[in-house]
């Protein structure tokens, strides 16, 4: 009997879970998969819980339980600090993880030009943390603006700046809106929260930009009758904890979210390969990387080309399609099959989709375009039938069936990020690193220090 | 027409949502009720928050919502610093609210005796960043056991301590007891969840001292049954980031919860009336403190008397009641209506309840005990009903269905407590005090930095 080779899966996310489940039926390969965070993500449906829609759960399932069918297949909670592809190891903070087979699927971050500093300012929204981080701003916007008597400080508070046109800034900007219009205007009494101001930045010459123009002078329109200022052609050049420049134009606001570049993660760097102006990996047609049979990038990371050599933009299909191409490949590989050669990764265009807000949004598919009632149809279908597992599915669906019945929002809790009652946040937590040495432990220093 | 009586209700939990609601029928009363939180919680719920079953949103809804039905009713987000009583002003940092009547009733917290350093190694359950605190540490305890080899530090991360013998300690000790039985053994390769150490400890003689012998001997052995220790008669010396000490004994423990001891709210001694060991203040037959009979305190926070003269516990139907009889007595003193004179408070038992795990919990009403499975279906009878919110109570049962079942649990999220990618969390929040002054805001220093 052969030895089975080792796979390591870097990234828990469309990509790299699309990867594990083709790798879980193999019979000739163990695998480990390694994410920093414990728990898969529904990206497409993030905005909703920072517009307090849904809860951080309901699109969020741990890794473990995902792929706890699959007994050749463990799930490491780590985080990867950089990748050795001649020693074919994978460093971590849970240690060195050696490969047969490397599949590094981790991802992009938002990318502040440069302006690293703006983050502070205008969070973004890639991750859990951060949307309940956005979720809390927005809410706590309109307490602080029921708060003062102040008429500039409240327009200050009533102000939202969405930088970046793209399906992130749309979707937020239509939720922002509405929940100021629907949901907050009968439950406050001194301000009125319909009032609320919210613009879009688009440094382009139109929103969404990569559907066709008829339906980004829709989603425009669409916005425009929600209240939304839309701003084409203006660039952000400055943020701070009051508001943003337009070059010489200041617009004051507390609250500012960033939607618009992203970077790939840093880890792709230490591939020591080539790498695109966002920091993406440069792939052969195999998704592999040059030199390295072994080693694929996909997701988000990889700076893959369709057939006619365009290169494919980072939507949630293209992650799955990698994904399951890369788990077979290596599939097929470990079993040292090698009867029929391995056809280049083809994507199959799925089509694409926004929405605005109620019965408002866009949908692309091929040749087809539909926006509007039937087009958000679409959308609210599409997304409850990708989402992960059964109970999420139901979940979600209640949650919009009883928001749009009611226009109520079902989480919006404002949660301070200290949990101690005793104020400063406490630097111990038992997740820390321990004074007590791993493998080494000695009681010292344990006793109690009053007795 | 006569000047309406200018009403402060400080605190949204139980008590003061009751008082508020009453008020809220009035005709001769503007009511503000103040929060530092934005939402009224559903307390008794809170242990499953902390054990990945139910989401926060589903047991806390936003104060203001549940209170925009009464046009005289104003909801302010803002902490109380002290209650001058004599000049009828409470301060807060919202300014200063001057009232006609006053109902206080924010509440109890932890109190570690003496010890508030305990706190940063063993959280105590009262809010939702503490339940979300927990979650990540039980989560992250069963992740760090499996990330690591070494023998002693996998058990030092499988014993769980809850310390004191309470409903939380029983309720929290018996779902982690569960949940590593059945949801978590499943999905880890490495350690073997099921093996996980859960301690109750507790200084009486029995747990649930509250109830009836019986029901506390069978609770004993119904969480004995689960696995978990029971330690009686035992009291916590001291707690560090490693365990706890009991006397001359080590408990080696990576995961410590405190469900120990309560201590009324400091904002109760600025009343500069007589308060008890605890620091609960000393309330006349009506509820109001000596001397003041425009000043209530209700709930938690004070040490009210049945008619016996035996001190009423700290439960929710307490809290409920005295806020509904004090709201209806400040309606009718406003109302000028002295006709006929007020009955002093009376509390009507409902008896009490607490789960221990599927199919087991204890109930006693008046006489009345029972256990077991029937009692269990009466806590989720009696829960769902009081729950608030339609919608709340149908994700809560489709949750408790669900986990029936499937012996799942929906939220098991490991959520970090920073949302910046860029790493170390930042002093910068738009919610903070502002460089710019309310009310005499000016430009200076809003210049971009970089022009």
């Amino acid at each position: 009997m052969t030895q089975k080779k080792k796979v390591v899966v870097v990234g828990g996310g469309f990509a790299g879970m699309h990867a594990a489940k083709q790798l879980g039926k193999s019979r000739d390969c163990d695998v480990i998969i390694i994410d920093r965070r414990n728990h898969h993500l529904f990206q497409p449906l993030l905005y909703q819980v920072a517009m307090a829609g849904l809860d951080p759960s309901d699109i969020a399932s741990p890794i473990r339980s995902m792929l706890n069918r699959y007994s050749n297949i463990s799930t490491l909670l780590g985080e990867v600090t950089r990748i050795d592809t001649d020693k074919q190891i994978v460093h971590s903070d849970v240690g060195e993880l050696p490969y047969d087979y490397l599949v590094v699927a981790c991802g992009a971050m938002h990318h502040y030009f440069g302006h690293d500093e703006w983050e502070a300012f205008a969070p973004g929204l890639k991750n859990i943390p951060q949307a309940t981080e956005i979720r809390r701003r927005v809410l706590m916007a309109f307490e602080s603006a029921e708060r003062t008597n102040d008429k500039r400080q409240q327009d200050c508070w009533l102000t939202f700046v969405l930088v970046g046109g793209g399906p992130t800034g749309v979707e937020l900007a239509g939720a922002i809106a509405e929940m100021a219009k629907n949901t907050l205007k009968r439950d406050f009494k001194t301000i009125d929260a319909s009032l609320a101001r919210v613009i879009v930045v688009q440094s382009g010459d139109r929103i969404l930009n990569q559907f066709p123009e008829p339906l980004s002078e829709y989603a425009k329109g669409a916005l425009e009758s929600l209240g939304v200022e839309v701003r084409l052609g203006d660039r952000v050049t400055h943020v701070d904890a009051q508001g943003v420049w337009l070059g010489d134009e200041r617009i004051e606001a507390y609250t500012v979210i960033w939607a618009a570049g992203v970077k790939a993660n840093p880890i792709g760097k230490t591939l020591g390969t080539e790498t695109d102006r966002a920091g993406r990996v440069v792939v052969e047609s195999d998704l592999s990387i040059p030199g390295h049979p072994e080693v694929f990038v996909i997701g988000d990371l990889a700076a893959a080309k369709d057939s006619q050599g365009n290169p494919l933009p980072g939507l949630a299909p293209v992650a799955m399609q990698e994904g399951s191409y890369v788990g077979k490949l290596i599939r097929q590989k470990a079993s040292g099959d090698s009867s029929h050669t391995q056809k280049p990764f083809e994507y199959r265009d799925k089509g694409q989709m926004a929405t605005i807000g109620r019965r408002r949004a866009v949908l692309q598919s091929g040749g087809m375009t539909m926006k509007g009632t039937l087009a958000w149809l679409g959308w609210l279908f599409v997304h409850i039938v990708y989402l992960n597992g059964f109970r999420n599915r139901m979940f979600v669906f209640f949650s919009w069936a009883w928001s749009y019945v009611t226009f109520a929002r079902g989480a919006r809790l404002i949660v301070p990020k200290t949990w101690q009652i005793t104020g400063e946040e406490s630097q111990v937590h038992p997740d820390a690193p321990l004074p007590v040495a791993a493998g080494g432990a000695s009681s010292e220093g344990r006793e109690p220090s009053a007795s």
